[in-house]
C-alpha cells in the first residue's frame, strides 16, 4: 500500500505528449495508475480486458446479486456469494500467454448435456470449493488469481449475497403505467417493463473491507460499462462502499454503454444513464464520462449537460467494435483509458 | 528421454552404504532412478507419496475401470475415462509447500449436501473440463500437473474407459461354491464372495502410448500396494502395456498389501497375492517383493517361495503405520524404496 501511495505522490512523466505513448503497452510500474473497476458480467469483462493493458495495478470490485443460472444454483445450494461475475472478472485478468489463455478457457468452460453438471461453469465450482475449504471469500479468490496468474485482484462488492429489487414501470404489458417491484437480478434484467430504480435486499449489507480499501487507495475508479441497473449501480447502494466511492481521492470515470439494453435500459439515451446514476448516488461527482463517438448522434448537448451535472467532462472516443456491433473493443477502450489517465 | 537413458548408463554411486543415505531426501537428478508406479486409488496414493520423496523422475500409470461414485457419474454422463484415480494420483504428487498442500486439498475436495454436485470431487470436474476443452487425455492431465506443480506425471493405463469382470466364488452367500461373473469395479470390490480372477471389458483395449513408453524407459516399475484385483492387476491385462511390463529393462518391484481387503482379497495370505499376480501375468518376472515385517507372521516360507517363483527376492521392512493400522506409512515406505533402489 505504501508503494501505491508513493506512486500517487510521484511526479507523473510529462515529457511526452499522450499521443506519443503507445496506449496498449503497460506503463512502467512506477507510472502505472492504481485503478479500481466496478461492475459485473460482460461489461466488467471488457473493461478489465482493456484496463489490464493500461495498468499493472488493477482491482475489480464485482456485484454479488446474481440469482440466475449456475451462480443462482450454487448460491442456493451452498449459501455462498454467487461466483459467476467474480469468475468472469478473473478470466478477463488472465494473460495472453498460453497459461493465461488455457486457464481462462478452463474456468469459463461450461458443462453441457442433460446431466447434473449441465450449465455449471468450471470456475464457479472451483471458486466455491476454495471458499468451502478456506472459509474466507477474499483468500479463496486470491488463490484462484494466483492459479490463473491474474493481472490484478478480484473482490466482491459485499461480504454477503444480495438481491436486487427494482421498481419497474409496465412490468405487466397490460398495465403499461403501473409501477411494480420486481425482485431478483435475473428477473430485473429481463423485465418487459422499464426499470426506474433499484434497491438492495438487505438494504444495508456489509461491504467487502478490501474493496473499500482499494477504492480509498486508487488513482482512478471506473464505473461501467455494463448492465446499468444490475451491474453498475449496485455498488453505490452498499453503504460503506458508496461512502468510499464518494470520498476517495481517486478520480472517477464513467464509461457509458454503447446501446440501451433490452429488458433493463430499453429506450435510454446515453444521458439518461447518467441521470439514473446521479439519482442513485446523491453527491457523487465524476471527473470523466467516456462515450463512444456515436453517442453524439443521440444528443450531444444533453449528454454534455448530464456529464457537467455530475461535475465531469465528456470524452468521446471510438471505442466500439469496428464491425458495428454494440460491443466495446478492448483495444480501443484501452487506448481511450490510457489517453484519459495520461491526460488528467 | 536421452537424459533418462544417460542416467541409466551412468555408474551408480557406490562409495556410501545404503544406510548412510538419508532415504527421504530426493537424490540429485543425475542419480535419481526413473520410476513408474502402477495402481489406483489409495494404494497408489501412498506409494506415490513415498516415491516422490525418493526420486524426481516419477510416472504414475493409473487404472481406468472405476464405475462408482463421482467417477462413475462423470464417465456415464460424458463418456470420458473415470477421473477419480487419476485425480488421487495427481494429489499424491503435490509438494509439501503451501501451493502443493492447498491445491491438493482443492482437487480432493468433495462437495457435500443433497444437491446435484454432492459427492463430486473438484479435481474430477477440473480434469473432465480440460478433456472437453483440449480433446486430449494426456495433455489435459499434463495441464493439471502443471497447475499443481506435481512432482511427476500421471497417465492412464488405457486410452478408453474399461470395465472389470471378476470370476467370484460364493457371490451369492446361499451358494458358497458357485462361481459367477461379477461385472464392474465397484461391484467386484464389494462382493461378498472371493474373487478368483479378473478380465477386462473390452478384452483388448488400446494402451496409453505414453504409459508404454514410460515403462520401457524406466529403471524401476513398482506394482502395488492397492486393491489387488481392481487396481494392481488390471495393468497386466492391457495387452500393449502388459507386453512392455514383461519386456522392459526396468527392474520390477511388487509392494504387498499389509492386510487382506474385505470384499476383494478376504482370506488371502501375502503369498496368495503373488500367486494371483503370477496367474494373471504368465511370464512376468519380478526382482523384489517388498512386504511388511509382519508378513513373516503369516507364513514367511511360503512368501519366500512365491517371490522366488516370480524370480524375485523378498525384502521385509517396517512399512506399516506405527499405530498398528493396516496402512502404509509413506515415510517408512519411502525409506524402504530408497534402500531397495540404492541396493540393486
Amino acid at each position: 500500500m505504501s508503494d501505491q501511495a508513493a506512486r500517487r505522490e510521484a511526479t507523473a512523466p510529462t515529457g511526452a505528449a499522450p499521443e506519443a505513448v503507445a496506449p496498449t503497452v503497460v506503463a512502467p510500474a512506477d507510472a502505472a495508475p492504481t485503478v479500481v473497476a466496478l461492475g459485473g458480467g460482460h461489461g466488467l469483462h471488457v473493461t478489465l480486458s482493456a484496463l489490464r493493458q493500461v495498468t499493472t495495478e488493477l482491482t475489480a470490485v464485482v456485484t454479488v446479486a446474481d440469482d440466475g443460472g449456475s451462480s443462482g444454483r450454487l448460491r442456493q445450494q451452498f449459501g455462498v456469494l454467487p461466483p459467476g461475475d467474480l469468475r468472469m472478472a478473473l478470466a478477463a485478468l488472465c494473460g495472453d500467454d498460453e497459461w493465461g489463455t488455457t486457464w481462462s478457457r478452463v474456468v469459463q468452460h461450461r458443462f453441457d448435456g442433460e446431466g447434473e453438471l449441465s450449465g455449471h461453469a468450471v470456475g464457479n465450482l472451483l471458486i466455491v470449493a476454495l471458499w468451502e475449504l478456506l472459509g474466507d471469500t477474499v483468500e479463496g479468490l486470491d488463490w484462484i488469481g494466483m492459479l490463473l496468474r491474474a493481472h490484478g485482484r478480484v473482490l466482491p462488492m459485499a461480504a454477503v449475497p444480495l438481491d436486487i429489487a427494482a421498481e419497474v414501470e409496465g412490468a405487466d404489458p397490460d398495465r403499461p403505467h403501473e409501477i411494480t417491484v420486481v425482485r431478483g437480478q435475473a428477473a430485473c434484467a429481463t423485465t418487459q417493463g422499464q426499470v426506474r430504480s433499484i434497491s438492495l435486499v438487505p438494504e444495508d449489507p456489509p461491504a467487502c473491507r478490501q474493496a473499500v480499501e482499494a477504492v480509498n487507495e486508487a488513482d482512478w475508479v471506473v464505473f461501467g460499462p455494463g448492465s446499468w441497473f444490475t451491474s453498475v449501480l449496485p455498488h453505490l447502494l452498499v453503504p460503506d462502499l458508496a461512502a468510499s466511492l464518494l470520498t476517495t481521492r481517486a478520480r472517477r470515470l464513467v464509461a457509458l454503454n454503447l446501446a440501451p439494453q433490452p429488458g433493463e435500459t430499453a429506450g435510454f439515451s446515453p444521458h439518461t444513464h447518467l441521470d439514473v446514476l446521479a439519482r442513485h448516488a446523491p453527491g457523487l461527482r465524476v471527473d470523466v464520462v467516456l462515450a463512444d463517438t456515436s453517442a453524439a448522434l443521440a444528443g450531444l448537448t444533453q449528454l454534455e449537460k448530464a456529464a457537467e451535472a455530475l461535475g465531469g467532462r465528456l470524452v468521446l472516443a471510438d471505442v466500439a467494435m469496428a464491425d458495428g456491433s454494440p460491443r466495446h473493443d478492448p483495444r480501443r477502450l484501452a487506448a481511450a483509458y490510457a489517453d484519459i489517465f495520461e491526460g488528467e
